[in-house]
């Protein structure tokens, strides 16, 4: 054992998340401690060398680094709440879902108690942990996700987003904004082409390509956002606006579904009422940026 | 001059569009006719050596392939009214945005008159014709795009879709719902991460990177959509659904616009509501098929 396996660790929460993270610790070689409200979601990991700890306290002593992955907040705090223990000398990272203000609420918390803290959100699902397609985001402070990086590695691949606890978060609802907004749109065009009798593994090729197409503009197109100026290189929104008609025309022509198209227009509609029709896409950030009333 | 430099073509409509057409054959050695309802649009190609016919009809038999780029449909419709010539022996290759009806009735039309004819949809703007970035779709009889596809690959990328004239707009208009779709998803966690300062150019590589990595997985979830089975290999429906309430439930306490994640729950409500809640995202396009009644 090498210095980095050699380290002890602490699964908090035993869904089949922590179950999977608590797995790939023990692969890795780490003396792995575990703790769940049921005990009996143990059995299997205990089997397969798992210590487990008899109380939540008990556990969060157990190990220097402590992985907590529980339902949501409130069944963390309620958990937290059952132990005064000085977490001096303990680190805890957070792979509880939630939002950016609960994970820096729990930062706080953590804090006050003595303990380092790291807040983090895991793009993927159980199966896939322990190998490089598991992507694990973490926020807080840069030392100490640089001092646990070589023990949480053995989880997936690893990223660091800056000292804002709540980034993981935000972060991760962006980026699954970004996955369901690409599968939807494959989906409506998919929906129009098999009115025409093209199926949907002749079409997604075609989406694919484009998908991949668009996203190599978004770095060029974040400069023109950073500098609040958006000349109409390529396209005027108002160009634009008439395409989005043909979209929603040929939708409810076709019969499929339409609140996609719509809602695409009605975005761009309203950065063209507030006079940014002779400006390019981006400049929508301005919409997406503020509620709609309405 | 070899064989296809040789062949002369005739380019109507003479917008932006137009233009950059007629130019682009005219760099390519193609002897061009150009015809357009207000003459003085041809000034400069005339300048540039491009032949200006005196009427519609004369530019039509001008050149065994014409090119039409007019504002809309109905504008053709008008065009085509005023002449009664026998077309045999004319490919008429029509970039004229629309949609799939009018494309498979403009068709009808041509074939009646006894010309050849291709729909088309320029997935382009004006400065990239001619250059591999102009990617242009045709549907229409296959021997008519092979007879053409030396010619028309002056243009820019030209691609083939199928023997339905309707294909070109309807991958048209998918592909455009796709590129306002990955963009909308990026301005929507745009306008999140600002909140937590950050700028959209440290956010956009991480956008890309998921679009381009969901952008792969669309032929996989095309073959569940294909064999109309959806089993969740990956997640379930309603896992996915507890995460867009995070969505909506983060867009609306940082105060950005919720719209886009609750179109995005809603439609995976429904689709839970009808009883697919244990099966997988593609499932959806039993939704998207069809028009919202509400």
């Amino acid at each position: 054992m090498n210095n980095t396996t050699d380290t002890r660790v602490t699964v908090i929460g035993l869904g089949l998340m922590g179950q999977a993270l608590s797995r790939a610790f023990l692969k890795a070689g780490h003396p792995t401690t575990v703790w769940n409200r049921t005990a009996a979601k143990a059995d299997r990991l205990v089997a397969e060398g798992a210590l487990l700890a008899p109380t939540f306290g008990d556990a969060l002593k157990a190990s220097p680094l402590t992985i907590v992955c529980v339902t949501d907040y409130p069944a963390l705090r309620e958990l937290l709440a059952t132990t005064d223990a000085d977490l001096a000398g303990t680190t805890l990272v957070n792979l509880t879902s939630g939002d950016s203000a609960q994970a820096r609420e729990t930062a706080r918390w953590a804090e006050e108690r003595g303990a380092r803290y790291l807040d983090g959100a895991i793009m993927a699902v159980p199966p896939v942990i322990g190998t490089a397609d598991a992507v694990i985001l973490h926020s807080g402070p840069e030392s100490d996700f640089e001092a646990h990086k070589p023990v949480l590695e053995a989880l997936g691949t690893v990223s660091y987003l800056g000292a804002d606890h709540g980034l993981a978060s935000l972060y991760d609802v962006a980026g699954l904004a970004m996955m369901w907004s690409v599968l939807n749109a494959w989906l409506q065009g998919t929906a129009m082409l098999r009115t025409a009798g093209v199926d949907a593994a002749t079409y997604a090729p075609f989406a694919r390509q484009i998908a991949a197409g668009v996203a190599e503009w978004l770095p060029g197109y974040a400069e023109q956002i950073d500098n609040g100026s958006f000349p109409a290189e390529v396209s005027a929104l108002e160009t634009d606006a008439r395409a989005m008609d043909h979209l929603i025309e040929e939708s409810e022509a076709l019969g499929v579904n339409a609140e996609l198209p719509k809602l695409i227009k009605a975005m761009a509609a309203r950065s063209i009422a507030a006079g940014h029709g002779a400006e390019q896409y981006p400049v929508l950030i301005e919409e997406f940026s503020k509620p709609h009333e309405g």
